[in-house]
């Protein structure tokens, strides 16, 4: 056994110092959007952005390189995962120069906060004067990255959110899913043309944010580490020790807030069982989007949607809407109608991908500079009518719907597709070795434990030992990532063939 | 006019890099306190460490060391201020090792969530074994400040909160006031002897809240750039732009909880007003805890406890309290009605002064070493006993009641009472300026506008120009801080003699 060198010592300390810092950065950005008044905007760019440049000057720091070019981490593979990930931040953080961190930092917070008033508003005019600009620091950062990385600009963004993952890789997938959903959709709509109409579940938001936290303690989230709030676009975010989420409350849909939740607490589960052994290093952190995407949707569609969870949201919510006349059957309709949508996080299972393409070809557009981001609205709704076959929404459930560009997050909406894709083989994978019918009675009381248990060994303790989520999934599944558990999923759950 | 050079120009960024972080860390705090689920300390912990050692290392670093022997400020008196202050900063801060900084914010953390735990189960031996450790690195951070700085450890500490302090002058101060209250006391309690027992006030936290978000709306708090929210211990923090406080509701008596209110809106207003033009640097923060408790109890004490003051709380506490049967003469008693207790935060004007002194005494001696930590208990005892004359209270009522020592701050508390001195005398002079009859007409509606406006004209917008706080007393007084305006304050309001 050969142990860590000197120079691997100091690069964990380093490491460990800018991981902190970025958690700091974390709780800030979760104040500003659950807690922070309005005017507190502009200062709190300024504190994100110090942060921001202060834990790039650790990563990026001239010492880190002559101690990457030193170290030896020994014949640990954890030790050996964790100085491959410091070598890829500091490759990162050394492409982007110090006033760009904070410019892309300062107009985040900038463009973030003009969004909330913007979609409030459904004005998309109003959101654009910030919003320019930061796509031309992405599209700053993603040629300096792209430089470096020696990756298109696309892909470099791409890489910081699933490491190793190419467009040219996810084209072929989503091609082929597009093809395959082309034929699905019809026939699922068909299939279930004579499903009665169920009126909407109404219940009052505070009765949905109690009901919220029910769902969460049966599924065993532990409100000792972890915590649910408001929001205007839920989110989860924060550290084993302290995993957060957020929710927002249709009072005319009592049931996409518990989707929602269901959502994010697959992300804090994630967060929740990473390994505490490398707490505060890069190999304890998550294998990436992908990989956090696959958690989500397993908690949301895979087993959200299976007969015995509708079973358990319909206890849930016939208790806070008495007189919406719930039923386990028109919980299960609501939760596996096939309709397209304006709405992605909405979105049944088998349109989901079609949001997930259009906002995939629109950011490559936007990155490559093919299209300019004043004409996002129209783009935006062009997809609406050719992709979904709906007409031109209004901004707030057009391109204002989602907070993820406004937020400097391009190269992230991929990873929501693939994560679906990853949740049909790991749920496939999870029920032949727990027993399907098992784990399906489980969710009959909201018991998520042993799902929960097999996801931990599998995924959240493995941080990132593994170079890649594919190469995590492959550990985990046996294959790697493509469509097939996906598209059968669908054949099995919609058409009622495997 | 000369212009400022280079180095201090170089000064300017370096220690607005510093502040910014020191806000995050702000911001932690206050999360920590009001939002953070109980298992996220250890991290947070952890977090508020990395930030310390950061913003430390700036501050302390050896450039900036060279850039202070070579700075010119110009001609500029607040860009002079800017500079003194950075001395001041950077000569506490090459006096702390980093690793003590790091300790601290550590033991600090720790200590203040064990105070929590304690402080609920009323047992101070729960609280002792992170809070021996926390006096331990205190004293250490003394004595180096000391060294540093050529001052006794205790005095090194009171200089961070009110630079210039000495508690060699404090000490006469404080021994007339004992002299002043040994008669003051009994002739109050004598006068009030037939005043009839009033029932306390009894409302739901929630409605209190309310009426708390209403006074805050009256006095002129801007919820744009605010909040109020719910802690264990009310306090303040924030920025200018991002000013909150906090407040926690006795259903037993919703009087308390509207006194808070007032005592945090005075230091957020205090934040609010900080001069923007140096917005980020440290002449633009406010100058020191001294005058930032003279805001607190303006609002709370000379302003709160009017006749006119009296009549509006009792027109909000009508309404939550119906029951109550509320009039303006039962909340004039309560506010004016001394009578020794327990509780600090919620003693009357003329026994607050002997809970600080008896703090004072304690907190020297557990700085020198005289005191152990572990017979805290027994002294503040003690001190109940033969400085109030009551009987020995539970833990929760005694040594575990404030926050301070638990969150590390030793050298506070005497600024409680200078500002109390602080604030009769600026008191007195707006009155004279402003009219007193005009200003506590105003109290009627809860109107604090022109005495906040003649406050940040003099006070608040004066930032860190002035040296010590006081001569910012002495300049907008026209004299030096004595205890001449509390004294006859106190026997004008509960003597009926000027």
């Amino acid at each position: 056994m050969t142990e860590p060198n000197a120079a691997y010592k100091a690069l964990e300390a380093a490491f460990g110092r800018a991981i902190r810092i970025e958690e700091a950065a974390g709780w800030l950005h979760w104040d500003q959007s659950v807690t922070m008044p309005p005017g507190g905007a502009e200062a709190r760019g300024e504190q994100a952005a110090a942060l921001a440049e202060t834990a790039h000057a650790i990563v990026a720091a001239p010492a880190q390189g002559e101690r990457l070019a030193a170290a030896d981490a020994g014949d640990d593979p954890w030790a050996q995962a964790n100085l491959r990930e410091m070598r890829r931040r500091h490759a990162a953080a050394t492409a982007i120069p110090a006033d760009l961190v904070g410019a892309l930092a300062r107009a985040q917070s900038k463009a973030e906060t003009a969004w909330r008033g913007a979609r409030e508003a459904s004005d998309f005019q109003a959101a654009l004067p910030s919003f320019a600009p930061l796509v031309a620091l992405s599209r700053e950062e993603a040629s300096a990255l792209g430089g470096a990385l020696a990756l298109g600009p696309y892909d470099a963004l791409l890489d910081q959110y699933d490491p190793g993952r190419r467009a040219a890789d996810i084209q072929p997938v989503f091609d082929r899913l597009k093809v395959f959903l082309a034929d699905a959709i019809p026939a699922i709509v068909d299939r279930q043309a004579d499903w009665p109409a169920d009126a909407p579940i109404r219940a009052p938001a505070s009765a949905q944010r109690e009901a919220g936290v029910a769902l969460l303690r049966a599924i065993g989230f532990d409100f000792h580490h972890g915590r649910l709030d408001d929001s205007l676009h839920p989110f989860s975010t924060g550290t084993p020790e302290d995993s957060r989420i957020t929710a927002r409350w249709d009072e005319n849909d009592a049931l996409s807030g518990m989707m929602a939740v269901l959502h994010e607490a697959g992300h804090a589960a994630y967060t929740r069982g990473q390994p505490l052994a490398w707490r505060g290093q890069p190999a304890g952190d998550a294998a990436g989007m992908t990989a956090h995407e696959s958690q989500s949707l397993t908690y949301e569609m895979q087993a959200g949607r299976t007969h015995g969870m509708s079973a358990f949201l319909a206890s849930l919510l016939r208790e806070i809407a008495p007189r919406s006349r719930v039923t386990v059957d028109s919980v299960e309709r609501s939760l596996l109608r096939v309709a397209p949508g304006y709405i992605r996080v909405e979105a049944d299972e088998a349109t989901y991908p079609l949001h997930v393409i259009m906002r995939f070809e629109m950011e490559q557009g936007l990155i490559a500079g093919d299209l300019a981001p004043a004409d996002l609205q129209e783009a935006w709704n062009a997809h609406v009518e050719d992709d979904l076959g709906l007409p031109a929404p209004d901004d707030r459930d057009g391109c204002l719907q989602d907070i993820h560009w406004f937020d400097g997050a391009f190269g992230y909406f991929p990873t929501y597709t693939l994560g679906a894709l990853a949740a049909a083989q790991l749920y496939r994978t999870a029920a032949a070795d727990l027993g399907r019918d098992a784990l399906e009675a489980a969710f009959q009381q909201g018991d998520y434990s042993s799902l929960t248990g097999w996801m931990r060994d599998r995924i959240h303790a493995k941080g990132c030992l593994y170079p890649s989520s594919d190469a995590l999934l492959a550990a985990a599944t046996g294959s790697a990532l493509s469509a097939d558990a996906f598209e059968a999923h669908i054949r099995e759950r919609y058409l009622g063939r495997g």
